[in-house]
């Protein structure tokens, strides 16, 4: 997406490779929305530190990160000798998977890349191989969450508030998002609109993100403390939102999204707003049966008890808010059942939850 | 209540009268979570920019600081004549007043001083009977507070899991709270319960106020992220919410709340947990007929847009969260419906929101 440099507006991806400095270019999220800066990790070991350190982050985004990180790891070889630089190649695989361990994009990422090196051979032909391997992991990305955005498009209509959760756009994957593709579609089709980003505490990323994104492509938008969309459903403030998801189960049509998610759908449903759900296929889980099934992460207590921001003095710090002698409970993400979601946006278009099974063949479950 | 000072418990109120110096004692509030401190106020003047300036907040905590206040201009009167004393004294009443507004609570507390002090005939008999007016009203409030404790007792039963939202606690009034009574009186009467409470953005009440508050006497406790209720709701960890009000129509069973308020009800009513709130008589409101004629309070931008905290060095500072290019809206409470109302703890006893109508009488309507 653009994003404006000194009042100019260029074109960036949230994660590239260039061929000549062979350095992976990643969008440093953590000083954003602060600071933009593009680094370049320069072997694929600085490319797992950059997803162990959270540089880049979001499903899609670490896919592309690590694919490229793969690519990178190959092209560093020297030699013809081939079984050599399959060692080498499985040893680059698990560092770049151990740079964050429970997220299966990475994984599953680098296993289409390695697939399609097996076609070379010789170490350069797989190098070259493993590279558009990459390049087409991170296009198709791009091309999936361009499909979501046709798909979602019509819903967004003129003059419309649209409220949304925590960060499901462009940061996340490598360009255009999830729950934000359709309004950035429909943006650039010319409809005016207007967006409330829920400020998603403890991380904030609606706040900082999310609306860090929306300002850039130049599109209305608040935030708003979580606490305030009650007020907005009830005086008919909202007419649509729009989220994301971590993981969607096919069977049940059940959606895990950041915590605070739920909320919003109670409410969307008792106010008879529409609530849509906006996903890659990657997203859809055929397995899990209930959502009970999904753990909840329980993070840091720290993330409740206070907050990262810029103080006055330009610097990035971590301010403590809560009373210091008390603890806090931090679960990640919350479940949200299929009667509260009016439908689900796919690259394959738009379905009633309870639809994806039946569906199944045609979203690749 | 009992603050902890260097391990030893020792009994504070919100406000008191320190007749040697005649200063005006109040506890620090803006300085709380983080350090705990008793200010004193030499003259009515610094009484009023104490109010003016966030150092007491809370309908019956600045009620009673503006009635000591009253009553510290009037003793620092020297003659014997009374209608310069009269004057005086209105021109006191008056710097109290202007010092918060919109608040109705300083300007009923100060007239139920002025008129206590008409049966004076003197100046030294009006100047006498201010303070025992000012010492009444202060008794009365936490009176009040006593027996909504004394009501709500009853609902806090062993081993529950309570939610509370903002802060309607003892640094709200003079000593025991509004939402905080019942939870103070089980705690007295041995019983064993959990509160979450809500962080409460975006100026974060809960996690610094309640928190403290419920840490200083001994009461489990964790914070919470305003989102994370739901999770907790849906699944079944959430026995009772007890809330506080800003204004409750006592026609229509509406309550006006902390921003928040509303979207906690929703929840509870979908998993069928009972929700209370918990006022004093002086927070109905007999006139108005329905939520809507209630002006919701647009706050700052600034609010949302950051936090205050503790820095690591110890500096207490405000940081920018979110983008900086990106604005807030900012409302400061909602109103939740009777339906989603179990009942209104009082003083007089806990009855339905539609009730409250049809016993006026009984309370003071």
């Amino acid at each position: 997406m653009q994003v404006r440099i000194r009042g100019r507006l260029k074109h960036f991806r949230t994660v590239e490779f260039d061929l000549p400095s062979r350095e992976v270019r990643l969008i440093e999220q953590r000083l954003l929305p602060h600071e933009f800066r593009v680094i370049g990790t320069r072997d694929f070991r600085a490319t797992a530190r950059a997803i162990c350190d959270m540089v880049v982050r979001g499903a899609g985004a670490i896919g592309a990160t690590a694919a490229y990180g793969l690519a990178q790891g190959a092209l560093a070889f020297r030699g013809r000798d081939l079984p050599r630089f399959e060692a080498h190649v499985l040893h680059v695989f698990e560092t770049l998977r151990d740079a964050r361990p429970t997220a299966i994009d990475p994984v599953n990422a680098m296993l289409d890349v390695r697939r399609k090196m097996q076609a070379g051979t010789s170490v350069a032909e797989q190098q070259e191989l493993a590279l558009t391997a990459a390049r087409e992991f991170a296009d198709e990305d791009v091309a999936h969450c361009r499909a979501i955005g046709a798909a979602g498009t019509p819903l967004i209509r003129e003059g419309m508030r649209v409220l949304t959760h925590c960060n499901a756009g462009w940061l996340a994957f490598v360009d255009i998002g999830s729950a934000t593709a359709p309004l950035y579609a429909a943006h650039q089709q010319g409809r005016r609109f207007h967006v409330y980003c829920d400020e998603t505490r403890p991380r904030s990323q609606g706040a900082t993100l999310t609306a860090w994104e929306l300002a850039q492509q130049g599109i209305s938008h608040q935030v708003i403390a979580d606490n305030a969309a009650g007020l907005l459903f009830a005086r008919g403030g909202i007419d649509l939102v729009i989220v994301g998801s971590d993981r969607t189960l096919g069977r049940s049509g059940e959606v895990a999204n950041k915590i605070g998610t739920y909320t919003k759908a109670v409410l969307a449903k008792r106010h008879g707003v529409p609530f849509y759900v906006a996903i890659p296929l990657s997203t859809i889980d055929w397995n899990l049966r209930h959502g009970e099934q999904i753990p909840i992460e329980e993070r840091d207590a720290s993330e409740v008890l206070g907050a990262w921001g810029l103080t006055k003095a330009g610097h990035r710090e971590y301010v403590r808010v809560a009373n210091p002698s008390s603890g806090a409970y931090n679960p990640g993400f919350d479940v949200t059942p299929p009667e509260l979601i009016t439908g689900i946006i796919t690259p394959a278009g738009v379905f009633r939850p309870r639809e994806l099974w039946r569906q199944r063949r045609l979203l690749g479950g």
